[in-house]
């Protein structure tokens, strides 16, 4: 908590990216999850699991993990909270974000879980903000290193 | 998400915006809560029901799904996440949200669910931002059309 | 929410508050959630319990909390939502806000509950914005209070 200010139009930004890269991905578009990456980004979607590489490996990684949903539809979604900006000396953000999973199964209500930090490295392209890297801290491991 | 891009003060103001209208709604200030439609709104709250048209009745409708809890108190909680603005040509925004209902009882914990989402079309009037209509599509039935 | 209207940027400049304290409140850094308050600060965690006063106070009281998990290892996540601001005549900011607090032990799901509203009033002081007071209130208390 002690990088330079951001200012509160950035942090909006951040926030309107976030609106549209989870929907995107909860809404099944990997190519467009994927897009919202800087061509060599990292994805680590487990701190068990190998990063995904480049846009193309980070949507293979999606399908290849989404096919083991193939006889049990769901609906995910990720929900986002409490966004801490960190403006960086290369002029880059950090970004640690709470980020709660849901999932629904027809006719059911939501699953809670698991509850997972987020901690991405956002730059700016001249398409507008993007992903170098994402990795995602799950809860229940968290807890079980403080045990 | 092809739209024209929306300045983060006004994704801030609508951020706000939400904010007042749902605390307004589980508040049980219907009446409120009607008054963030335009005076032509709609607002259909599930797909299976018929939207219910102008400001008295949008609030009658809620008048009359509220009276099923005459003898069951509840706090009832939306939850928005991931908002996500598109300016349209006639001027108007869409938007579209993440909404997740949480319903808390007397001394007990909260029941989650369900997940919906929540397609906005919203207007700026004289007095602030309005909502010309809103529809809430549910996951459980989503999923279900996937299945 | 008949306060005069707050500038989108002081909107997401609270939000953006709200995110570095919650984090410091939830990664167990109470030192940094105390300096959150105004040096006089209040901080009534329950309407059951006394007010914990100055940061000091409010350090202690944290501390004394939490070690009653001290045999029992949680991450706990405080989920904000709708953040309704009003601006007051002495120049402080009314803000309310919903809370739901998300429980996980290690290898388990997140626990959900209670949902909460977080009534505070903030204050612009020379290093940032700071709480000069905070007042939770429990669902599951007003629901019965309701019936």
């Amino acid at each position: 908590m002690t990088g330079s200010p951001v200012p509160p139009e950035l942090y909006a930004e951040v926030l309107h990216f976030y609106a549209r890269q989870m929907q995107a991905l909860d809404g099944g578009d990997f190519a467009a999850y994927a897009a919202t990456f800087t061509a060599d980004g990292t994805f680590k979607h487990s701190p068990a699991l190998p990063a995904a590489q480049t846009r193309k490996g980070i949507e293979q990684a999606l399908h290849e993990f989404h096919e083991r949903f193939a006889n049990d539809p769901v609906q995910r979604r990720h929900y986002f909270n409490h966004v801490v900006l960190e403006q960086q000396e290369d002029g880059s953000l950090r970004s640690t974000a709470y980020a709660l999973v849901l999932t629904t199964r027809p006719g059911g209500r939501p699953d809670v879980g698991p509850s997972c930090v987020v901690n991405d490295v956002i730059v700016r392209e001249s398409e507008g903000l993007r992903l170098k890297s994402r990795a995602v801290d799950h809860d229940q491991e968290l807890a079980a290193v403080a045990a």
